[in-house]
């Protein structure tokens, strides 16, 4: 089976969203600039149907970290968000053609036909948890790699449950003050250094999990 | 005046000594192993007296960090520990001949006279805190740069007075899970990246603080 991965920016005090998490500042305050490197890279561009954007050192290693992904594993958060849930379920944060194009396993307690999206992406609603969900974006991706899209709390769980291989943390200059902490009662983990690369913008810091 | 700089080695999430600090364990559970690449360097040796070690870009980067330093700020636990003063000051954990070899500001509430040791290196016990610790150290550098040895308490006096001009952050690939936390409270710091380097052992991050 193909490796599970993440990918995530943190702050350089270590925290993925900022304090005061509100409606309007879903990443908290200052949580969103961390971001900036990825937004202006020309491969973020190119998978949201944009041209433009910087060519740059953060662009390859993003577009290495999508290549060869069969499945994308994601929480509720990430799909749609807390309090976005009427009546009618709705289609999540991503639109008509969102940029995974390949299965898309949420994990969330609500129970949900699965609901195909233009360009190759099908979301598929996973109640029994993130090992199931993890379980079946392995099976859909064959060979390739399933990639945790987040929340933390999503990696958190995989990592806590030895199921993740290898993963990524853009280090972004800048600092938060609090927040949500990547890392929470991981004491455990062990992992080894697979190669470190930076630009002006963020530091790419790749490691492997060792089980 | 020389820039005011610090190095320092956290773990993955963030810490700079493990939880459960103790005599036994001064950097707590896991502290101490932060540190294995850098005692296993060259210039690790080299400084202490001693053969042997790694010539690694790990070395290249400490040689580097400590070139041209013209005097040290240090905390008084850095310095001697809690717990070490009984009635007759003591010389400090550093030995006849301390590595430094220049002039060594210790932050303190024991006011006490210089202390000259062999090779260069001699203390000077500061009681009105970090900021005049770090004026004093100035002072004797001239040109040359204040290196701020820790702790963590120190550091951060340090960077909330606004007196760091640059600063490196070795990642060590572990996780503590707790412990002392490099950043707390520093949410208004504004940095920007100098350069990463890295090895399979430690990824070095540098920053310089934004005025």
């Amino acid at each position: 089976m193909g490796t599970v991965t993440f990918d995530i920016t943190t702050s350089l005090d270590g925290f993925v969203a900022g304090p005061d998490i509100t409606a309007e500042e879903p990443l908290g305050r200052g949580g969103e600039e961390l971001h900036d490197w990825w937004t202006r890279t020309a491969f973020f561009r190119e998978m949201h149907g944009e041209s433009g954007g910087e060519a740059n050192e953060d662009s390859e290693v993003m577009t290495e970290a999508y290549a060869n992904v069969g499945a994308v594993v994601m929480g509720r958060g990430m799909f749609g968000g807390d309090g976005a849930w009427g009546d009618e379920p709705w289609e999540g944060w991503w639109g008509e053609e969102p940029p995974f194009r390949v299965p898309v396993f949420v994990v969330t307690h609500h129970a949900r036909e699965p609901l195909p999206r233009e360009g190759g992406t099908t979301y598929h609603f996973v109640t029994e948890g993130v090992e199931t969900a993890i379980a079946q974006a392995q099976e859909a991706a064959g060979e390739r790699k399933v990639f945790i899209a987040g929340g933390a709390n999503v990696i958190q769980q995989a990592l806590g449950a030895g199921l993740v291989d290898e993963f990524q943390i853009h280090v972004a200059p800048r600092l938060l003050g609090g927040g949500t902490p990547l890392f929470a009662g991981l004491a455990d983990l062990q992992v080894e250094t697979v190669r470190v690369v930076a630009s002006p913008n963020v530091a790419h810091l790749k490691y492997r999990v060792l089980k």
